[in-house]
């Protein structure tokens, strides 16, 4: 039976390789759908180990001629024409991509694709012959994933359950805890907006959650409680954006959240004028791990009045003689610590955020919200005071602001290496 | 005034073109949607002119650099490893088409992109450097009208009226005179079904129209007879698609028709498991002009035996001393023609499709559907008694069956210079 | 042959009449679904004098019955209680009622009640027996369509064409002229609103033509134009309602009108904050008839004062020497009438609205729009020069006031006998 | 602060009962729906004895006049043609239903009225004067919620959240505990279909569980088991009514359980044509309450025979030594019950559902099946072994069968008493 059943899957992984193999070749495109079909119906049949030596194939066997690619290079060198460019155009672009393009041809055919990615992606450290593969599949997904071409659509309790099912699975900042928590994140004091691809339409791509507050909330605790008093719209001031997850391994490296965030408080702006502020309540994760590494800035070396106050600051932590997760134990806590201490924090914590950022290891949230062009606004103090909270980051928690005026000219000063930050922060170092 | 407005233009087309800069080489991509809107807005205050230039600059400025190109082409030649392979496409891919992909991140882009194109179109032949934006563009399209992403529709009586509208604008085979003519090609024994893309949604691309029938329809008149009598569903044999018309000039070499038909075919099938025979009803563009010409076959020689039987068709005809215009002024029609003119006729048609067809200057029709893997199944006399119909091809009309079951080996024939056809059209060879 | 037909009509009809004796008298409702069905499907092969005698059956055979009437009356009237009147109400109420209350638990049998009384309603003049079971489905379908029930859609270019063409057939008040003339009416400076039910929700009921303009328009003529330029948006301050047609004779007698014409004055006061004033254009048929009848304005007498002026004014029209249809042949028109022509059409008109109105024989759309609480504001001279106009009211129309503030208070002095009207017609006085 | 709250109330309520008295009297109907708003605003506003009150003013002032109704009731009985039937009808219908359908004209009014019925319901017990209102709104919703206006829709896991979280809270049969629970309920071998009213659309009037399984099922246990296997469509023969709860207690009366349960078996019979079984799985609340109480079947008396097997059962039973409850605590399970014990209660269970279901007490749950034209198909031992149903009916179940064929004939023979069953049950008899 197992060898029956071995022998099957053998002949479906070289069925597979051949139907790919002929709907690239294939002059003309007349059957490409039932070909692609084929193509998607054999590899489903595959196991593990077949699947990785369907891959082998495909980042091996529809690869550029090399001779040809020269050659094709060497006119375009001698005279770069409309001619030779399309020319080279055509040579040096993978069949992969094109093959890749024809089994997106079937109806349901993305969402195979990015299944394959999603499973390629798992074993990518280990095999890399295949990164080309994946590199054509990134390629092509920024193309079909397209902001363009998505949907933001608000997710709320008239949401299908089959779609808020999603939200609950896939929620990766702040665990929602059930229906009644995700219930309480959608009353009408609070948002949840989602991308969506027309191909994939019972698929949340990525979500962003939002509470309309009367103020720039500090702590992650009251926004999330499920017995909080819904606030009235009269009073919405301030967009908070506290929590934004993605849903699809397989689109990893297509940008979706900068476009989402910005879509949503647009759209928040038109439905509620009355909005002034739209900010982030981020989590800080890995600053207390750098702070316990000896909170080193890396290169090139800072001014030795802020090497002192590090140092200072580090030595009131004191967190040699005993460990971080061991005062936690103890019951460390936010409302009980030191001045002292919250200040040698708060300090650490900002010079972390604008000096580090931009510098290897830097924070990867602060880099995704500076990046799109957020301010670093303000360090909360016992922010978060969950165990995970107090464990990466001493319940410190950041604000980044939004300010729709300004995050183009912020964007470019970050990409020029400056952290943007305010007043109260400057303050601290 | 004049010159203000001059003024402003040409500070519209340096804006455009600095925002494309900017767009593409800013380092991430924070606010491509602000810039590609700052393009697309400077773009439609432009004049004819300075959107050449824009173009221009579009086809030159984004190219890849020939000496990097030759370097990653050469580290290939020497090493054709999955480094190598990566960076090859990276540096080879036009930065066009990133820059295209930018704008298209604008919600709404990609129906301006299209537009673009179709102006582009207009004066690509009179601007050969054009061309590698043409290009780029079209390949793009491939992937953006990718079939998978376009949702069919069936449009019907309970259609919106700016659907039908583009309807009746676009039939492209058998012009529409008017709501009362469309309405009957949208009765229970009419189908018309369009592709959509969902970025588009108030746009069909392309249309096909097909009647259901009892049997294989040999003239055109009958079926776009507004005062038609309707065909009960019970004698649903045959399926007849009698026109398919593009919408798009902007997707010109974006190929539709293929998959339409067969997705048409396959729903179809489903509704009415009673249809047994798909097949069109196609004119012959050009065939009148091929056989006044000469009836030249081209390249290779055919035997001395069809030669032969060409000739005397040709001698029947007599085209010399009276030209066909002036035959069709005086009154020539079908009904009224000898036997031994139609036969002539018929006997040139079946030479014309069965040989020609595969030849230079072959019928873009024909190519089209046998390409498709239909089978040449029948000419038709008195098809399209139309004054177009008789001038175009004596009132000839062809039958091309689809055969579901056989279309991929027949694709497959054709695709090596064979043209496949039925026992009837034998005869007459 | 025909005798079969007609066997099998008698048949029909004894079998109609026997289901819905079934349908009421049984015990329970379990098959009411499957009688109603029953009676419906008979109905419909029954020929035009079996339709009759149907309701003839309808009319007489489900009646209270007198005696037990009798004793119940009696009975409430010793001793007017709570159970002697829930008894009153059982046994008066025609059992027709549950009867056709039961036909319409079919799915669809609503509109196959409406269009019984639809076709009811022509014979009725010559059948008063069947005046009952005309009042009894005017009962129920007051219920059934009321306005709470009804959803109102705006009717526009992307609407399905058969709801559109139906728009088209059923327009009243303005003819439209085919689907060119419907696509200028339905323009973005034009609105049209219908009540659909939604058990009949390819029917719009009623609907309404409105045009956005800034000013109050006197006249038809442009509003109606094909070729007429769009007005902007940020100009809309005036909302003419030109046009409201029924589209279901069957709801004769059933008010929609009222409440459609102010739900879309709500709608689009919401729609537009700059929308000051909703108006109506209407037209004045029976004026001419009345004029040319002598201009008597029925009982009580009016003023000396007033009848001279009257008296005064037939003199200058002096309408026996010439009648006025030949008039209007020899060229009669507003704009070369003589002044004081025009001040006696002017001035009668303003009797004949402001007095006429609440007597017998009054003006039915003055009627209609006062009696919702409207103001008399203006008529307009050379408001409708097409033939009918000349002919039916001199070209004279009229605006009618919606000033939603005041429609309670107007509508409440209208039903004491008092005609609301405006400075400048009472000066016409 | 509360004096003035009470003031305000005060106002309130003689303000809701003037709107009243002046929506009903005013002539015309030109502002009902502002009216009706008044009424409906100021409703909202009373307390709970206030609302009596205006309960009170509708019972009692909205009454036909006892003197004008019996003039009318002389007439039509001296004389019953058309004109003194129409006056009749006109002058003895309650002038509160004519107030009642004018509230309903607001948008929502529905939903208002509905809201105030479940109200009126919980207090009419003791406000007896209250019941001509309670008449009356009963007697317009059958009108208003009468099948044919009401959409039934599939409730599925796709359907919105807020829609489930109703199904939740109102299943009454067999609980739903929690979303997974609910899921299981909704996987593709379920089904759940909801009555609708277009004007509360987001409310489920009513609902049906059913399961497609193979067999007749006996047992609830395992349908509504969460994790029992998805059952293949291939092996889909029977449709098994497990549960049906009614959502709005203000429609008490008005009957829709029939109409649905037909309405989806028709339709489950077009999608499935494979199903050839309806069947119900339906509790028997009171049966131990009867047995206990002494199997008493009431009048006429049954044959001697009878009386000896239910005595010769009863003493089996024993019950009078340990009282049933204490059975239970004791451990009393249908799977170690004596083989005699069974057969005991299931010939009284037998007798009960044949003999005492046409009788006064008889079981609401057989009356509303065998009503409905449902068979009586088979008892069924530890069909429910859940605490409450052994408590109420020692787990017996019953399957009532719906052979649509024949409902028609069973729903008449049983008004006339007669109550079918199979031969199984007969054989227990």
């Amino acid at each position: 039976m197992a060898i029956l059943k071995k022998l099957a899957q053998v002949r479906s992984l070289s069925r597979a390789i051949n139907a790919a193999t002929k709907l690239l070749t294939e002059r003309g495109e007349a059957n490409s759908v039932s070909m692609a079909n084929e193509i998607l119906s054999q590899y489903k049949l595959l196991n593990e180990e077949q699947k990785l030596s369907f891959y082998q194939a495909l980042a091996t066997k529809f690869n550029p001629d090399p001779a040809l690619v020269l050659q094709v290079a060497q006119d375009y060198a001698r005279e770069p024409n409309a001619k030779n460019l399309i020319q080279l155009t055509k040579v040096t672009e993978p069949p992969r991509q094109e093959l890749l393009r024809r089994i997106n041809r079937v109806e349901g055919g993305t969402k195979e694709i990015v299944a394959m990615r999603r499973h390629l992606i798992k074993v990518l450290a280990k095999k890399p012959e295949l990164y080309p593969l994946d590199f054509d599949m990134h390629h092509l997904f920024v193309s079909w994933f397209n902001p363009g071409f998505l949907k933001m659509h608000r997710v709320d309790w008239e949401s299908p359950a089959h779609i808020l099912e999603k939200i609950i699975q896939h929620e990766a900042v702040h665990e929602i805890d059930g229906w009644d928590d995700l219930r309480r994140r959608l009353q009408p004091d609070r948002r949840c907006f989602a991308f969506f691809h027309p191909q994939l339409k019972d698929e949340p791509l990525i979500f962003v959650e939002v509470a309309l507050v009367p103020e720039i909330s500090g702590a992650i605790g009251p926004l999330v409680d499920k017995k909080s008093e819904t606030v009235n719209p009269s009073q919405f001031k301030t967009a908070v954006f506290y929590s934004i997850s993605n849903c699809e391994p397989g689109l990893k490296g297509v940008s979706l959240g900068n476009f989402l965030i910005k879509r949503v408080a647009s759209y928040l702006k038109e439905e509620f004028p009355s909005l002034k502020t739209f900010v982030t309540l981020s989590p800080l994760p890995g600053f207390m791990d750098w702070v316990i590494g000896g909170a080193n800035l890396g290169e090139p070396a800072i001014s030795s009045q802020a090497t002192e106050k590090i140092n200072k600051a580090l030595n009131i932590l004191n967190l040699k003689e005993k460990s971080w997760p061991e005062r936690i134990s103890s019951g460390w806590h936010p409302t009980t610590a030191s001045e002292e201490e919250k200040n040698a924090l708060m300090q650490l914590c900002a010079y972390y955020l604008t000096t580090f950022t931009v510098r290897k290891g830097g924070n990867p949230v602060a880099k995704f919200h500076l990046g799109n062009g957020a301010k670093l606004h303000r360090i909360n103090w016992a922010g978060d005071v969950s165990k995970k909270g107090l464990k990466q980051s001493a319940s410190l928690m950041v604000n980044y602001l939004y300010d729709l005026e300004k995050i183009e000219e912020y964007h470019e000063r970050f990409t020029h290496g400056e952290v943007i930050y305010s007043k109260p922060v400057s303050q601290l170092l």
